[in-house]
């Protein structure tokens, strides 16, 4: 189990410390995400090294292969890959209604087909939880039933309701010492947002998500339903954005009181040669880094940017080598980790709004 | 230029102290293999971890991209890639034979077109030398004919006679530094062999390479060209066989009195799941590793094998991640690595064979 102490408020923003059984994590933190048991690109001394308080490991991959029995049986996750800080794992439901072949959603669970090699499966709030327990997740999530926006209200208003069925049915299930987080559902629909989080709030988590976002939505619609939705949680409880985002997302959001943030953006991007910096998104594919003696970014202290040119990165990238993923890996991380440190720094001493003010000012800088 | 010291000897096996600009290197030795500026997988780092003293860079692949203005426009290769210790440069004539569309070999020099985009390209004597020198090489190979085997004694005895021509002008092209040394070539016939290294002597260079072994001649004639080959170059200066090989390969050449080593073999097998123990090679991929809680090797230090469960490098592996080439590239090198400096110490303790025989006794063991 965790628990919460809201250290500082700044606004809406907030501190939090929770503790758990591995350890710490001091709010606002973004969770790399560990797809199969691994970061890509990274080991766990380099999770440690950029900062990384708590990991996010997907529990249908993990189900997939190589089979929570088998991690199970060497130790759970944390053993299996070397990680011994605490490790969210999410229900599932995500990948199924994103990578697999979906069958049908009943109030039962979720019937689908393995993206791997097309093995009819089942997903219920019991299985997922069960599924979770055995990886030995520090922190598990409700199962919910998503939809692709835009969606009709009814659908919405449906899948809300079950959402708060499964995650009394979640609840129930839970054998071990895991936390358990409810997902706030709903669209971008106030009225429906508060009422998941009523219906979700009387059976009781240990902190909550907000999830349907970045699903195809406007950005403006989605901060927009990220700040009514964030004050409906407990306050005493940490708020998880699931799946966002982008630098400016995360700053929206910690301004609107969330704490927790998950989201591939810096791994994948860094794998696709789109790096972050303090003056902006460097792309560096583009020829005209081919000469550059330049760090990529100056004041970061990253390896990549205190032992390279920006054009041994550029290289490295061009000739396909793993050391571009890993190094653009390690800075995005870094990066990502090192700004919601920031966030934290700035909400502890009142001043968030300037601190994000200023940072947005020079990131929106893009021609890097 | 480098200077060598005969530190011990061990019937025809030797331990060498080779001083270079940029630090020692002791021999026997192995230098992993970074063809495009970074060895697959690996930072550097990892290679001063796993003790590497010296590591060979590609003048073909380096040419071709980024081009070697570049790399001496940013300060030579080895700021360019963060590396300080010596760098060895093959001449580009090996990758201009095996990868490149070949055109023409004439006294001049071998015309080519690139793998990469098909653009006509030279490499002559002159020019190999002029890209090692501007990429910063501590040790530069003469540019060599080459010939797959088998061929025709007339066409050997022919390439041998241009490759000591070449080798001339290799010598008489160096502006610089670096050191360099001559190849002998000769295939598998003793007496072109001995042709060849006296023509090379002739000329006179800082060390001695084998080339032309490890293009499809049987192991035998492979080991007993090394046996032959060997005696006829000088004592006191650092003999290198080219491309060779797996690890019984290596302990064969230092018996019969080869100094230094590169193979991709240890990297490359790495990336395909072979991984070399102390009692044998272990594929990675079989199902049997899927619940194994065992380590890769008990006796290993190296990361791969003190933290990860060979369940996990298997998942891995299955995983398609990139976790996978980095620790067993990781394992690998530390593995041909330590096996070399072992071999050192038994030369300089006079048990060089009774250290040999032990270690192909249990590595022979093939069924991990």
């Amino acid at each position: 189990m965790i628990h919460t102490t809201l250290q500082a408020t700044d606004g809406a923003a907030r501190a939090l410390h929770i503790d758990t059984p591995r350890g710490a994590v001091e709010t606002p933190v973004f969770m790399p995400v560990g797809t199969q048991g691994t970061v890509k690109a990274m080991a766990p001394e380099d999770l440690e090294a950029v900062g990384a308080q708590i990991i996010l490991a997907n529990t249908y991959h993990l189900h997939l292969r190589p089979g929570e029995d088998v991690v199970r049986r060497l130790g759970g996750l944390h053993r299996f890959m070397h990680w011994e800080r605490p490790i969210l794992t999410d229900s599932g439901g995500f990948q199924v209604f994103s990578l697999a072949r979906l069958s049908r959603v009943d109030e039962d669970g979720v019937r689908f087909r393995s993206h791997l090699d097309g093995a009819a499966l089942t997903l219920s709030p019991e299985s997922s939880i069960a599924i979770q327990e055995a990886l030995g997740a520090d922190i598990m999530m409700c199962l919910d039933h998503l939809l692709a926006l835009p969606a009709a209200a009814g659908d919405i208003a449906a899948a809300v309701a079950r959402t708060t069925r499964w995650a009394a049915r979640c609840k129930a299930a839970r054998q071990g010492e895991g936390a358990l987080f409810g997902i706030v559902q709903g669209g971008l629909d106030e009225i429906l947002r508060r009422r998941s989080a009523e219906g979700l709030l009387e059976t009781g988590f240990d902190g909550m998500a907000i999830g349907g976002l970045s699903v195809g939505e406007e950005k403006a619609a989605m901060h927009d339903t990220v700040a009514f939705t964030a004050p409906l949680l407990p306050e005493g409880q940490p708020r998880y954005l699931m799946g966002a985002g982008e630098p400016e997302d995360l700053l929206q959001a910690v301004g609107a009181g969330v704490d927790m943030f998950d989201c591939v953006l810096p791994t994948r991007n860094a794998r696709n040669g789109t790096l972050y910096t303090r003056a902006g998104r460097v792309n560096i594919k583009q020829a005209r880094h081919r000469d550059d003696p330049a760090p990529l970014d100056a004041d970061c202290p990253c390896p990549a940017c205190r032992h390279y040119a920006r054009a041994y990165l550029h290289h490295l990238f061009r000739a396909g080598e793993i050391l571009s993923m890993r190094l653009n890996t390690y800075h995005n991380l870094h990066f990502y980790l090192a700004l919601l440190r920031e966030a934290r720094a700035a909400v502890r001493a009142g001043r968030f709004a300037a601190f994000a003010r200023e940072f947005l000012a020079r990131f929106a800088n893009d021609r890097h």
